[in-house]
């Protein structure tokens, strides 16, 4: 049926290859885009094109960025002694909108694996030459509470105290808001290991 | 943050105008984007833009179209007194996908209510004139199953029985593969009512 439609199952493929949009959410789609109007649907169309062209990343950080640096590597005002590594910008999304922390970032794109350094898609390497040439005293780990994630941090965490340098993690423990209840017993238990002193 | 990224945080928000998208699907589509090739993201911008340059609605009947009529109203081998009529061209593939039927069809765009009708958006009194100037002897109403398609369907048959035309509804009952007891009761007391001799 679509077969005598080859434009509108072409925008259906493209959609449908979107991570999390399967065949049914594309035609969805593009059928509430065939009922959008022009200026919206191109609206889209430029929002894309203009990404692509516009935003790279970071030099510096590899956060995401629409020039030479992103807004925390061209902030002046930041405290240089800290870095903050987290394993995708979106994360460094997160550590930016909870406003606890003042320091330099830096996305290591991903964890420490086998393919990603085959891909040449880590950025680990640029990051040991960064601690070389900054004063940067401590590093603090943000990657994922992931097995991969943990890898990263630990692997990470090696390298950076061969190097003198003081390494944290950020806090395991029960998220603000929750029942103690129906937390997992992982978590639970990394809670009451990492308890403070009040 | 993302006041720094005028660009990507305007891509954010058009993506976030997409149905069934919420600010956090937007941002993860963006970033899976930022690292997708250019090519591929171009293609998605270049499938937009041609979908709304091409893609039109049929003349006659109102389905999705590439030309001036849609493939069935182009196809002469269609059987020309019986005429189904859904709420949306979607519904109208799903039809065509069970192969049982056909006829010619026609997209009504959405149940009748005083709301479409003030937007000009009811395509039923273009439907009305059809049956004027064509041989149809039967009405199949394919509306949906639910308040407002029901209503649909109870309104068109009554103006088409007007006009001596035979209307008939898409069976209600127990969709293939299901287990009985899974089945709502509604649906279980319609399959019942319109039990048939074996």
């Amino acid at each position: 049926m679509l077969g005598s439609l080859p434009t509108f199952a072409r925008l259906e493929a493209e959609l449908g290859k979107l991570p999390g949009i399967g065949r049914k959410t594309a035609a969805r789609l593009a059928f509430h885009l065939l009922r959008t109007s022009e200026q919206d649907v191109t609206a889209l169309a430029d929002a894309l094109v203009e990404m692509k062209r516009k935003v790279c990343f970071c030099r510096r950080c590899f956060h995401v960025a629409e020039g030479e640096l992103c807004q925390l590597c061209a902030d002046s005002a930041r405290e240089g002694q800290s870095l903050c590594i987290v394993q995708e910008p979106q994360d460094l999304l997160a550590i930016e909108r909870s406003r606890a922390y003042r320091g330099l970032s830096c996305s290591s794109w991903g964890p420490v694996s086998a393919r990603w350094y085959r891909a040449g898609r880590s950025q680990i390497p640029q990051l040991l030459d960064r601690l070389e040439q900054e004063p940067v005293e401590e590093i603090i780990l943000a990657t994922n509470f992931t097995i991969e994630g943990e890898a990263t941090a630990l692997y990470l965490a090696q390298i950076c105290k061969k190097r003198g340098l003081r390494v944290t993690r950020l806090a395991h423990g029960i998220p603000t808001g929750s029942d103690l209840e129906y937390i997992d017993a992982g978590t639970v238990q990394q809670a009451v290991d990492g308890r403070r002193e009040l």
